[in-house]
């Protein structure tokens, strides 16, 4: 993994659901954490696909009210039996060992073991995922089946780990746009050998980004953020607080590669454009999918719409954190994310990005009256039928009136077509229309 | 039709269903287009039983982002076998002639004449109304029976039309109010023999015009437009910035005539007063009625509500443009429209123009705690019953209370009704009753 | 009845309806009226388990629009058949005379005396409560059977009664909050011999006091009203503007003790903080209820809620006025009223009182992501649990979390608990943790 052992993904994205799927497989295997070797391998391989830049923040900067934390490092962790038979090997699943947990080497009794060891008894094959960042503590993580198995007296339990003072990493990549404001996506990348949590949201950010890379000269910038979960988010935001205030609109992602349908849950405003843009592109999308209000639990929106910020950022998911049988278990695996679930995640968000880039708001050149359409092309020769239908060229005509009845300088292209209860390409090419026949300019230019 | 054929109708409007079908028959036959003879006469005959005046704008008079058409005369339309024997004749249906179309006088290939005839071949039996206004063309409309019968391989086609500079005839009144501002009522009157579009709408106006003129001192004027539909609207916004700023409700109306359920469009506010009074009235009317929201596409509801004028102007309908059978027919005839019907919209429209002019914002003289109603008669004497009932003048007890409350020169008698759930006649029964009591006075008078 | 027969409620309010049952049986056979004895042995019984003030103002005091009565002295009231034998006394049923009637000393007809008797047809064993206090007239109530059981053609009747100058009595007691800023208690007190209405609302507001009198340290002040129902608002209101002004949030209460579901009936600003918090409450608490919206009927809400004021008082209940067969008959007697719906009412009461007393704005000492819990007891230590659960104190996770987001000086915890779909209380013990652990402050102190 020295280098990138994908071909870069197609500009035309017909592919694109495989690629995705073939990055998450290449990072699943890796231990990452808060910090340490595994994240900063995860970012370096998503910076062989795009310009991503790496920053490293020394343990123990204060970072608002938190301060980073030492690095872990891990290289090996077991339990075997008193006469060596290797019963749990970190080397087998990175989720075996307590995310975070301190060394030990030492014969324990199975009672002394027990607290320590943690397991499902509801679901007695998985691994489940756990982590105590900010406890001092030793643990493992394993089948219960595997549990109630282990039945001798002692054990000999290895844990080879350093929490020592080292460095936090993450990853930043930033396109400008024209306005010099900015569209986030951030991602966590802190989660070991999990697969839609969240090495889906790695991939389908990662596509994203290429996406954009290859169609320049848009009006909003994109902001990627590639981080440990909590302490990541918290650092970037004391660290940019320019960066942060240009934040127009913003998506956390996370579980967007599971089969099941989409979640979109809104930004603390409830009302911001990208919940209304969010809403109105999923309504029209056809895809199965659930709506939830803003809640103080979930990913890294958490912090971003923290009142000191407020930002308008929201999550794009599929399956919802805490509901899904798979979440935070060794079966959240590689069969759980699919290339087709992968594929529309990535389609709906390109479409949100380019909504978003394109809600402009207009004003009409003169706005009494009806312009005369039909010596500019935009409206059908002959009148009287029932049918309201598509001028000559494939212009749906209820488009062209909206767009000229609303251009009011206090609609924005999304506002027209929630009023019009139609697509938004549908009034994009309206409006391009309109805009191609000098009948609108957008606000604030001067006329 | 050199002067009124109709009596005058009755100060009482017991039969005004009868005289407003009656007034739509004696001008169903004449062939309207935009301009020309045929609006010319339509106007003139209403101007025998209202004070309307005729305006002529002379063609390519320029007219926001419009100029005034060429005048177009038609004097016949035929299309006859080569033998003489005529098929298709102005003469028996105003509607055979494409509107606005050219002269021409040729003999014509069946296939060369395909291309210029408009026929409807789900409805066989009927002739489609087209139009052609801003099209260099001519053309015939005629029953798609007719047409698939006629199977010769030439036809004699006889268009004698002229388009030439001319004028564009609208009619205006205006009943000045108190208070300078106005209700207007727009009826477009270009269509030829079609009765409820927009015959219908012309009579219902005319009744209503007689009726204001006949009940004097209201807070509101009333101003009535005749036009050609778009060009007329826009012709007319044009030369009358001053008076549409002075427009405080408006209406369009069209086919009001026909038996099914009231529709009510609203304006491009949608809460605007015209909108919530017509709402109010439906509900409270007991008629089936639905109710629409704002959409660019109708009638000069268009003009007004475009964004640089944003009137409160809705359209009051029967049956919905483009969504009955008959619409745009010769099926639209005498027999689809009723007195019944007619009677019920000039009822309901009556009823609104009143609502609007009483539709005043009182003040308590001194809002402080309840007046004491016992000693001005506004209160039963003995008190403890369940019955709230009425007071001794049939005055609703309830109504009383809630003008006492909500007089506070925030909530019209609109919104009391709203409130309250009660219609708003009741409403105004009581604050008539609080009025003369001098308990309340209209908001803004000095106390 | 010279001094209170009943011991003091407990302060654990295990007994309290019991209690209040006790309070109102006591006070039950009083013929109470607008003025006079009743009321003023009524209050003075009150006054010996809380500090209330009694009132007198003179009659012909001007009071707003009105003007305080003469003062009724009732001694006594009957009808006889000539032979003396007694068919309806005072000394029976406080009802059995029409309040606030004027002295009679007759043998009528028994025509004429249907004239002034006042009976239910339709609930023919009991006796309605009917007022006159502003007609000059004498009146008997009693049941219809008996009624049509006195077939005599002439009847004594004899009623002693004086209206002369004299006072009108309310109580009122103050106790200051910390803010200046009050909640109202309002009751009415006029009504004779009716347990329901309202000798509940009075027992159930006075040990709503001792309560309060119990717990001091208290933001908000509360005042309570003993009033004679419409002309003692009034009255109270004429001679109290700087009061009324401190009204931060206000109830009449009415009809609290039958066993039927409870009802708010909203203030006339509809979402006052009393509309939101008495919802909220009654949503949370499982107890069946029904929310109304202000109407301008009712009690002395009708008053603090008049246009000049528009103060934020509803009114709590059970029956709704009206509504209940009981209603201002005979049957709202001690058998009505329940100390279960008694001790429901209460216990619901001091909850609101607590809650509008706790229900602060807080914002972040620094608004920026999340605080770090964890060092601070605030949250569990091993995470990744689906469960969100409870800390170890106890404390409801998400509880924290909504008001470590919206302690931004914008939300009250009201606001917060409403957003979170969390009862009041549970937002209130995680204010008070972060509150503790100093992460927020209330809002307009100095950080």
């Amino acid at each position: 993994m020295d280098g990138p052992a994908l071909s870069p993904p197609p500009a035309a994205d017909k592919d694109i659901g495989a690629w995705m799927h073939a990055l998450a497989a290449e990072l699943y295997p890796i231990c990452r954490s808060l910090t340490g070797a595994g994240v900063r391998r995860t970012l370096g391989r998503v910076a062989a696909e795009i310009p991503l830049t790496l920053h490293e923040v020394p343990s123990g900067t204060p970072v608002l009210d938190w301060a980073v934390p030492k690095e872990w490092t891990i290289r090996g962790a077991r339990i075997e039996t008193l006469d060596g038979r290797r019963l749990v090997d970190l080397r087998d699943h990175a989720l075996h060992v307590l995310n975070y947990s301190g060394p030990v080497d030492a014969v324990v009794s199975r009672a002394d073991l027990a607290a320590h060891v943690h397991t499902l008894p509801q679901q007695p094959d998985l691994i489940p995922y756990r982590t105590a960042y900010y406890a001092e503590t030793w643990g493992f993580c394993l089948p219960h089946r595997l549990w109630e198995e282990m039945t001798d007296p002692e054990y000999r339990v290895v844990i080879d780990s350093t929490l020592a003072p080292g460095h936090l990493t993450y990853g930043e990549l930033h396109i400008p746009g024209e306005t010099g404001d900015d569209i986030l996506l951030s991602v966590h990348v802190c989660h070991p050998q999990l697969a839609n949590d969240n090495l889906s949201g790695l991939a389908v950010a990662t596509a994203l980004v290429k996406r954009v890379l290859e169609t320049p000269g848009r009006r909003l910038g994109l902001r990627l953020l590639l981080l440990p979960a909590t302490i990541g988010a918290i650092t970037w935001l004391a660290r940019n607080a320019e960066a942060a205030a240009r934040i127009r609109h913003g998506l956390t992602l996370s579980c967007v590669g599971d089969p099941g349908p989409v979640h979109y849950k809104h930004s603390r405003r409830e009302t911001a454009d990208i919940d209304r843009a969010m809403a109105h592109l999923l309504r029209h999308a056809g895809v199965e999918h659930g709506l939830l209000p803003f809640s103080p639990y979930g990913y890294d929106e958490r912090q971003y719409c923290s009142p000191g910020y407020d930002l308008p950022v929201g999550c794009f998911m599929r399956g919802v954190h805490g509901t899904f049988p798979e979440y935070h278990t060794s079966a959240d695996n590689l069969d759980f994310i699919t290339p087709a679930a992968l594929d529309q995640s990535y389609r709906l968000l390109a479409q949100l990005l380019d909504l978003l880039d394109a809600d402009v708001t207009y004003v009409r050149r003169d706005g009494r009256g009806e312009p005369q359409l039909g010596r500019r092309g935009l409206y059908r020769q002959i009148a009287g039928q029932k049918e309201q239908g598509r001028s000559g060229g494939g212009l749906d005509q209820m488009a062209v009136l909206w767009v000229l009845n609303l251009a009011d300088g206090r609609h924005s292209l999304l506002d027209m077509a929630e009023r019009a209860g139609l697509p938004f390409a549908t009034l994009k090419a309206a409006a391009d229309a309109c805009l191609a026949a000098d009948l609108i300019i957008p606000a604030g230019t001067a006329g």
